[in-house]
């Protein structure tokens, strides 16, 4: 049972990181993992949320969302719905506990970088090519900061980890790393892989909606994810450099 | 270091399912772990929600929400501010999750259940004592339906596993299982973790915002989340004897 | 035509107010009418709106709500909805506005109290049942806050009257006390009589939505629920003792 | 001490009742209670709202709101805010229930009326005018189905009774009759009656914010009401004929 | 093919301005084109919104609204469906560009002026009646402000313009003004004609939904529209003096 | 005072159209305008709005919409906010009906077709750069129809217009075609001229809030628009040949 484009069981799909794709933001990305494909925008403001004044630290948070035809049907725009899905709120909350990790809120100062994640077209792992893809918009942004002078800490302070993220699953009992669509709505486990520069985790979400999975799968998916995130790691490095 | 009310590391706080604790619905369970302390009711309707309509499968679904001062200051009821916020979806999506994986959704035939868990007093762990409160009311309704022959298959079919959950984190170096809100508030890592009633694993999610963790760190926990899980499967059990 | 519970017309069902229902708010009240059953906490928080600043008064105000399934049917709840219903607004003004005429807001100072009343098993009476037990959640903040040191004036004086409530209807052409669900149903005329604990009143809302009323039924039903909110005060001040 | 405009305790202000003040609703009466003017319409449409359908029944339903600039200060919108409030809710609701009062539904047959009442001008006792003007155009609104031969019964059985509410309340010890803006917001007892032709009680609501009453307090206002709606009854009808 | 109501082609509908309808707003005018009838009040507060202060610029906005019944079927409140359709928002922005270019912001001061048009009877052309009579409506407010003592400059340096405005269109070749309601939706094309006093051009917006149309009939239309505006410009001199 | 981009004041900025830019559309269309870049789907469904079936048309619709930090400093999403803004509702507006001017929906059959424009980048003439692209994406959407056997009418027939559409304005005295963000913060007059590919015209809205525009202006205006969109019709062409 081969891959729907051939690929090893243990291979990423083809990852393009295109910085500065838009003019206005501080730091912007469109990230693609295959035929996913996501703008990650970076926006910088001076200042933090009114209950975070005083406190000397910076914030960090991430909005995620789909354009309406980016799926095969198209689906309503949340704005005319007039509410923001569950899903969309899992995944923003996903990516901004996911980019906090790598960021020493102090030395970021009394700023504020909101990261928004727009899929212009989905393939499966949108969320995980948006984390991938945020981070080096988030790099953009903070060194944006340091040549302005308006850090607490040097931009290598602030942001001292780099994280990136993958998806992974078993399907018809092979695990594989980083599942299509196709792959994805067929997988009997499903789960997301965060993982820092250096090989911790961030976040780990295992889900077995159609099935259940031992702990050896469990150890299996894990150590898949963490290879995938290794090699995330070399291209977003590639991309910085 | 002593734990808060000095237990044992590994050991789960005083848990508590009283079940019929209300007279309308179909399955109702007040579950205790600790102080935390959530109403968990099971509605049974008949038919399903139209998308699903001539599929032959039921359908199992789950709110979350908290009463306003069921916390430590009050907080505005989602209903006053018209939306529900994001930690509320995330919850009530994975309660809904986990509680579908135990059901034969085919077996339970065009009828839809509704787990409402709604939490009365906090003190951490809401979401895991649902999880494992539901299952109970949950189990209650589909025997409700036995009873009046509106089942496809037998009740044992239709509910062919059980499923609890315990968080579990690392505090000061030490693994916890179970932690109350003071310890929640200072892990450096935190998971919760799913577990049928056979040892399998239905979700695993861990999260390190404080801090990363290692391989080893998330063997541990999950190790003690798996045996949190099986004591408290022992305790449904007993419930529902 | 005996009642459903085999009472006297003019008897109240078997009233309960359990003090410290919960360990957060600074009052707490698990009331009980039959089997209708509302919790009511008191938030007390340092302040009053923006609106009510520098005015050296303060502020009470109260929300009712009903769990999905406190009823036969389960109900949407009104956050999915994303609005709050007419009955329920209505509902959350009287019990305000009964409560408010207790308490001198110059003595209580800029302090707000929040009463929450949350119906968790419903059986007609809901809201007769939360301003009677609101008032002993709200005698209990208020002497949080004399202990504490932050009133303007004595605990007694802040809360210078007591308030209980109870509804009244004709059934079949016999006054009754107290309605239980079945018997509201099928009432001619139905009211809510809200009085002090010197037998003066608050409110009195009759509505004859299947019927109409004479001045001579009004009479009676006045009366009938002064004599019932005399038995409530009587239960209250016991609770409180 | 004297009415502002020089009234009896005991006396209305001018009421005029404008039928056909718009040229496309099935009923319209702009109706003033002295400087109070609220345009009242009623739309007729066939069928009745889907939960009714196949009941045989016809439905009334009633939506009160207030223009912007009605009062002495600008209002913001409902529209806008998104939401309607629970005073507009309350008024709507009583409105609705005073109208279904005189309406035989079964003899309207499978029809609908909604009727609007909107203030264009607030000078106290706006919903009390809403009821008095909305009976007139409900009048008009059952004749035009009678005359299209859309009623099961004649327009005399539909509508078997008519309504008139007005406002009464204590100022300074003396009870009085139809209260306008001024008085309303000094009023220590504030109450209003919806009363039939025959003079039989739909509705009264009595409500004592600033202050208590007595029974015999009660008594006073209730009469005072009564009589008030006896006038207005008289007004109707010729406002009719 | 004569007008609907025997008009000539470049003739107006009979146009009243009446000031003075309302008792609170500082200005208020009820216009009527024909059988379209709007309210139009002008209501002023002290200051402007936040992101205006310390500009010494002063604010005009405006707000559109049709009551339900205003039209032959009667519509949805907004408040009700809980927002603001794409209509209402393009016409309130139309009117309040209009008037907007009647103002001398810096000469009005901090003082901000809203006026709201509210339909309340509906024949085609409401949103260029509401723009005629907000303009009265808008004169009366700033010379209320003056004799106040509140403006920058005098009354004449604020309000340094007039702006009135009309509808245009083409029906079955032939080009008309003012059009009704049945005219309206059988227009092939339709312009809206917003003038000043002196004849310039403060908007154009002209649509051919149903047709498209020549640099030719933009010119008669363009032309229509002026002549008409400088009609209404002599009605509100009238009305004004 | 040269244009910021040195362009001819009758120049277009470089136009592209990227057909095919998305995998699931029907149609998909980058445009550019200089700086400006949106991204136009059109999503062909099967059947028609409830409102409209049975009718034998088919329906046309757009929506527009920014992503947050399409322009200079980042917008609060519209979903976040839970309400779709008035320019949001207006643009979408203008973009529907200019597009369904060049579709004969007869002949499309119970087809619906939503174009959704999103802008990516933010340079000034979003919308008509939205118009432009859209009718390209619509194209390709009415073609996808015909190859499916879908259509009543030939894709000529049902497709039996083009439009194009371009910004223009007066700065300091000088008419200027295709307004950048720089020129269009401060042009005296913006006109957004939308045409037919033979030169008719759709849509003309003028505006002039920073000033108003005489007779003359308005026809320099028109024509210079009007020679822009007849520009744009060619590069439509080249593209789609």
């Amino acid at each position: 049972m081969a891959r729907p484009d051939g690929r090893a069981p243990d291979e990423l799909r083809p990852v393009t990181l295109q910085r500065n794709w838009s003019m206005h933001p501080e730091g912007s990305v469109l990230v693609e993992f295959g035929n996913t494909r996501v703008l990650c925008t970076a926006s910088v403001t001076e200042g933090v949320p009114r209950w975070r004044k005083g406190s000397g630290l910076g914030w960090v948070t991430a909005e995620y969302a789909m354009l309406p035809r980016a799926t095969t049907t198209r689906g309503d725009r949340e704005s005319v719905r007039g509410k923001i899905g569950g899903r969309t709120h899992e995944i923003s909350r996903l990516i901004g506990r996911s980019l906090r990790a790598c960021v020493d809120l102090k030395a970021l100062g009394e700023n504020s970088i909101v990261l928004d994640c727009d899929v212009l077209q989905a393939d499966g792992g949108t969320r995980t090519a948006a984390i991938t893809g945020a981070y080096v918009a988030l790099h953009d942004a903070v060194h944006w900061l340091g040549k302005h002078g308006s850090l607490k800490g040097s931009p290598e302070k602030v942001l001292h980890r780099s994280v990136a993220a993958v998806s992974v699953g078993i399907i018809g009992g092979e695990p594989r790393l980083d599942l299509c669509y196709e792959e994805d709505v067929v997988a009997d486990v499903d789960m997301n892989v965060v993982c820092t520069g250096t090989g911790d985790f961030v976040e780990v979400q295992g889900t077995g909606e159609q099935s259940v999975f031992s702990r050896a799968e469990l150890d299996v998916l894990v150590d898949l994810g963490a290879a995938g995130c290794a090699e995330l790691t070399r291209i977003q490095r590639e991309a910085l450099s």
